[in-house]
C-alpha cells in the first residue's frame, strides 16, 4: 500500500466530525485529538487520541505523524499551536491567526490596521473606561469579553449610560470591548479557501439569521446586491491576503441600509454558515479545507442555484425525521447531553 | 431523537462502502449485509450483518428494520429479493429487474422487445447451435455465458468458424449466448436516477476505456456528439421508463462510425464508470441512489466541467501516494488480498 497523506485535527466536535469524512472521501488518513472521549469526530476519524490541548507533550506525539496539524475551533491554545511550529511541524492555518481572533480586541485592531470597514469599538479594561467608551461608540451599544466567546456567551447589551456598570459586572470585569450596535438589514458571510501559493476560492456569499446570538439560518443566494456580493469577496481576499492565511476562512458581515459592509467577525476555520455545502457543494467547505492546508488542488467549487440550512438547537433535534420526511438533509452530530442553546445538529435542502 | 430513515444493502464491497458513506451524509442509517466479515463496506456502514445472500432468513431479519432495501451488485440471488417483496419489504431497484440482467439472454430480449438498438446476438444452448449463431451474427464474435460474467470473466472471442467448439468447451458449454463484435469509435455510458414518482435525473455522458473487459478510465465530457450525447440519455430513459425502475441505472454503449449508438450491458445499480461523481458532482450517484430508494429529493446533478477516474487494478494501488502527491483524490477500498485483475481501488482528478 501507498503511505496517504494524514491530516492531524485539534478538536473533535462536529466541524473536526465533517472535516474527518471530507479526508476520507479524499483518501486521506485523519486523527483528531481531544479531551472528551465520546467526541462526536470519533465516528468518522481514523483515529482519535484522547488528552488536553493543554499538553504539550500529548499534542507534539499526536502531531508527530501527521503531514499538517489544523484546528476546528479557535479557543485551541496558541501556546500549543507556537510549540509545534516551533518543532518544524505544518500548522495551517498558523498559530499567527489564531493569536489574533483568539483577543476581540487584537481581531479588531488588524482589520482596522489593514483599512477593513468595521463598526465603532472601544476597549475596557476597568469601570472608568466604559464613559469615554459610550462616548466614542454611542448607544446602545454591546459590551464584549475579548477572550472565549462564541454563540452570543460573555456580551450583553448597554442600552443606557446609568447600566453601563451593571453589564461590565455581568461580565465580571473581564477585559472587554464595547461595540457600535450597527443597525443593519442584513447579516452575510463569506467563505473562503486559501493554499500555500496564494490560491483563492469563495462559496457563494450566504445570508445568515441569528437568534440570541446563535445561528438559526442560512442560506444562497444571499438577497444582496451583486456589488455588495463582490465587496463582501473582495474583503474577504484581502484579510487572507494580508494574514498569508492557510485554508478556509469564514468572515461575517453587517450590511447596513446604505449598503456598505462591516466586518462583525472572522472566524479561522470552517463555519456554520457553509454548511449548506455539504451536499449543495463540490468541494464543500471541509473538502476545501482539507485541500487547502495539504496543498492538493483547490477547484472552483460547483454549487446549488439555492440552499438552505436550519440549526438543529437543543431540543429541535426532535425534529429531525418530520424534516427528513420533508426532504431535508439531516445531520446529527451524536451529541448525547441535550442542553438549551447546545448545536445538536443541522438540516440541509438544496436544489 | 428523532427516528431516521434505514437503508438495507445487500453486498459488502465498494460500492456498498460508497454507498453507506452518501447515506451517513444525508442522515441516513446504513446496514450491509455480506458473507465476508472483513469486507470494505465495513467502515462506513453504521451496521454490518455477516450472512450469505441465500440464506431467506438472515436477509429477513436483516430486513425488518429497514425502510427500503436495496443492492450493490446484480448476482445477489433473485429469490432472495423477491421473499422480501412477497414479505412487504420495499426492494429498489425490484427483483424483476435483477431477474432480467442475471440473465444476458433475457437481458438482450428485454431490450430488443422494447426496441432499445444493440448488437446482434444468438442463443447458444449446445454444440449445434454455434453454426446457426455464427451465420446469424458473423464472425469475428464474442461468446458469453448468459450467468455471473462480469469484469471479462465467462467470455471468449471466436475468430474463425472451425474454433467455436474449442471457445464452448472453455466456457464449460454454460448456457451462452454469442454476441456481434462492433467496431466502434468509443464507448460510453450513461448514470442516471429515478424515483417512485418517474422522476428522473441523468449525469453527464461519460467515455469509458476497456482493458481486456476491465474498466481502466472513465472520463468527462464525453467526446462524443451532442446529438449522441443525448441520444445516450434519451436510450436509458427508455429502459428506466419500459422497467419502472427506482434508484441508480448504468448502461453501457458502444458508439459505431456512423455516430450510431449500440447498448452493450445495463447495471441495475451505482457503476464503476460513475466513480468520477464521487467529488466531481453534487450530489454523488451514491447519494442520488440513496435519495431515489428513499423518496427524497433528487436535485439535478451539479457537475464539474472535466473529470477522470481511473481504476487501481492489481498492484495500481502501490501507485496511490503518487498519484495523491499529483492532486488525485485516491480511494482505497481496503481489500487485504491483491490479486492481479482486482479492483483494489481508483483515482478521481477534476476541475
Amino acid at each position: 500500500m501507498g503511505e496517504y497523506k494524514r491530516v492531524g485535527i485539534l478538536g473533535g466536535g462536529q466541524l473536526a466530525m465533517m472535516l474527518c469524512e471530507a479526508a476520507s472521501r479524499l483518501g486521506v488518513s485523519s486523527k483528531v485529538l481531544a479531551p472528551d472521549a465520546n467526541c462526536p469526530a470519533k465516528r468518522t476519524a481514523d483515529m482519535a487520541v484522547q488528552a488536553d490541548y493543554e499538553d504539550l507533550q500529548a499534542v507534539q506525539e499526536f502531531a508527530a505523524d501527521c503531514d499538517v496539524v489544523t484546528f476546528e475551533f479557535e479557543n485551541v491554545p496558541v501556546r500549543s499551536l507556537f510549540s509545534l511550529q516551533e518543532a518544524n511541524h505544518i500548522v495551517a492555518p498558523g498559530a499567527k491567526i489564531l493569536a489574533i481572533v483568539q483577543d476581540r480586541l487584537t481581531e479588531k485592531q488588524f482589520l482596522q490596521d489593514n483599512q477593513i470597514p468595521l463598526a465603532r469599538f472601544a476597549r475596557i479594561d476597568k469601570v472608568s473606561d466604559l464613559g469615554p467608551a459610550m462616548e466614542a461608540v454611542g448607544l446602545p451599544a454591546v459590551l464584549k469579553t475579548r477572550h472565549f466567546g462564541y454563540d452570543g456567551k460573555g456580551q450583553t447589551w448597554i442600552h443606557e449610560e446609568k447600566k453601563a456598570e451593571a453589564a461590565f459586572d455581568l461580565i465580571h470585569h473581564h477585559p472587554a470591548v464595547l461595540e457600535e450596535v450597527v443597525p443593519f438589514v442584513r447579516e452575510v458571510s463569506v467563505i473562503a479557501a486559501c493554499n500555500y501559493k496564494g490560491g483563492f476560492v469563495a462559496f457563494p456569499v450566504t445570508e445568515n439569521v441569528h437568534e440570541a446570538g446563535i445561528l438559526r439560518q442560512s442560506s444562497i443566494p444571499a438577497n444582496c446586491s451583486v456589488e455588495v456580493a463582490e465587496t463582501a469577496i473582495a474583503i474577504t481576499r484581502k484579510i487572507i491576503d494580508a494574514l498569508g492565511y492557510v485554508g478556509v476562512l469564514a468572515v461575517e458581515f453587517f450590511e447596513t441600509g446604505n449598503g456598505k459592509l462591516l466586518v462583525n467577525e472572522i472566524a479561522p476555520r470552517v463555519h456554520n454558515s457553509g454548511h449548506w455545502t455539504r451536499g449543495g457543494a463540490c468541494p464543500d467547505q471541509f473538502e476545501m479545507h482539507i485541500r487547502a492546508v495539504l496543498a492538493m488542488d483547490m477547484p472552483q467549487p460547483k454549487c446549488a442555484s439555492s440552499a438552505k440550512m436550519q440549526n438543529l438547537i437543543g431540543a429541535d433535534i426532535l425534529q429531525a425525521e418530520e424534516l427528513q420526511n420533508a426532504g431535508w438533509q439531516v445531520c446529527d452530530y451524536g451529541k448525547s447531553r441535550k442542553q438549551p442553546g447546545r448545536k445538536m445538529g443541522h438540516a440541509v435542502k438544496w436544489q
